[in-house]
């Protein structure tokens, strides 16, 4: 592609990039991603699921995909520390409901409980195909959260990488059991960080909480995909996210939010992934990052998550929710 | 502390994160940093330099620390992969400027100059004491940005551990310099990625951009540690850093912006870090992140570096500037 120069800027940063041409002037621009020391394999890549007239749920590509499945598949070039490849991939949006004015939480438990197959139906289409990488299925709900239209979506990103956050977190799971034999996420279980429970899954607030009130929703049994969710713990999940999502909403008015799955990479069996436990993460925009934040990846939390499951723990939902 | 549990979330995540006690309502509450993994040792740290009657730039104490230099210091417990410690260290505003209206780029190369040696004054002073590892200066510009004040000022926030992000940049440039025997900022030399250069500094649009129009400051010979500013340099960089933000600001209407600068870690001579290269990081708040950022680390940039750095490069000055 001509893109490259030995020894730029990518690895003193080390993010991955990813270009969107849509916005751009210049004739014969395509995506690009642009990081360091990234290979992938060539695959053929259909659209999302055909949607029928009268729907509840739709999976389709998002109107102005960040990834796009109709390039051309070739290893990237690389040069020095960094390398740039096709922007290649799936952008997909979920759409939650067809009713415009609610928001996933005024569904019913069964309801919910589709949106979260539609996510794991739709990465089991995916993970057909062996460049795909990662799946990282999210939600932004609010304008200042990210979210660009108002109608209920969540979205799903399929990418040919395993991306820096996730192998972050991979590494640092791993070396916990390597040192203890444990699943970290597992052995959560401290008493007045747990904000609900139901069957299968538990909602708390964590205890190195990046964010105030961030919360996460763990299940109980050690499950390194999430896209092996069943009927019943579907269910069981919908029913908890609707509760700590409607006491989030009522504790701090309904907040711009962002909701993250972070589940374990694709082309990996479970059995190899003892260390791995997904779990969906919830962060209320409460407050502004700066230089600080973006500089270190320390983030200043001003509220101690006991305290933030204690009034978690505490709010009243009214019966007719 | 009996803060911590086995096998709680930290390493699921990674994130450092500091606990501000102010706006707590529990007692006897102390800021905490929770992370993984952490030592460090006991110090003595005194105040910023004592501020005179007439005055150009001051070094004060943050008014809302979020660490301090009151608390005793012991080493933090720990607990399966999880560490809480006391939020010891240094938050310091320079305010740059005793007048109210004006932006850094509005004083003089010579008063600018000032405040980068300000920094590196208060750098040195820092460094004296062992404990602190890294020392992080950043501005916020604009509310979006996380200023909350409007006055002109930056930060210094120096810490007792390396955080995540920066050991994260220091590991990917060593691991270019083991394979090529090149610090990878040096060969920064792409000149359609530059934007304007001064005797010993350049400002260039990095190859893998993460932000539209980010901009990096990069000394020209290699330099380890900010805080050896000299002088000569000192008013050379404040020249390029006034034009480049100067450019900024008339090209993007005054956006937020945030400033770091990305130095090597204390403690550590620069002949044992051929690898790292200071540079200064000035990133325009354009575009909103949401979950895919967050989750994944990767940040998705409608605009390509070449053309940031086109546009930038041809932004005409106005002399009386």
């Amino acid at each position: 592609m001509g893109d490259l120069f030995a020894g730029q800027s990518t690895p003193a940063i080390g993010f991955q990039v990813q270009v969107r041409p849509e916005q751009l002037q210049g004739p014969n621009r395509v995506p690009v991603l642009r990081w360091s020391r990234a290979r992938v394999r060539a695959g053929d890549f259909p659209g999302p699921p055909d949607s029928t007239s009268e729907w509840r749920i739709r999976v389709i590509q998002n109107m102005y995909p960040a990834l796009s499945r109709q390039l051309d598949f070739t290893d990237g070039e690389s040069d020095g520390g960094s390398t740039a490849m096709p922007g290649f991939g799936f952008h997909d949006v979920v759409i939650e409901s067809p009713a415009h004015r609610v928001h996933l939480e005024d569904n019913s438990p069964a309801e919910i409980a589709d949106v979260l197959l539609a996510y794991s139906q739709r990465i089991e289409q995916i993970r057909e195909f062996d460049s795909i990488k990662y799946v990282q299925v999210f939600k932004n709900h609010g304008a200042s959260a990210g979210a660009s239209m108002s109608h209920p979506h969540s979205q799903i990103m399929a990418l040919p990488v395993i991306p820096s956050t996730v192998s972050a977190r991979l590494n640092s799971m791993k070396e916990y059991f390597v040192q203890t034999g444990n699943c970290c996420v597992c052995q959560v279980k401290r008493d007045d960080l747990l904000i609900d429970e139901s069957s299968h899954f538990m909602s708390v607030a964590p205890f190195a909480s990046t964010f105030p009130f961030e919360i996460w929703v763990v299940p109980r049994d050690h499950s390194s995909h999430f896209h092996v969710l069943d009927l019943e713990k579907a269910l069981d999940l919908a029913g908890l996210l609707k509760l700590i999502l409607i006491k989030m909403s009522l504790q701090l008015k309904d907040p711009p939010y962002n909701l993250m799955l972070h589940t374990a990479p694709l082309q990996v069996d479970s059995s190899d992934l003892p260390f791995t436990h997904w779990f969906i993460q919830i962060v209320p925009q409460l407050t502004q990052t700066g230089g600080f934040e973006l500089g270190t990846g320390c983030y200043i939390n001003p509220v101690f998550p006991e305290d933030a499951a204690k009034v978690l723990r505490e709010v009243r939902v009214p019966n007719q929710l």
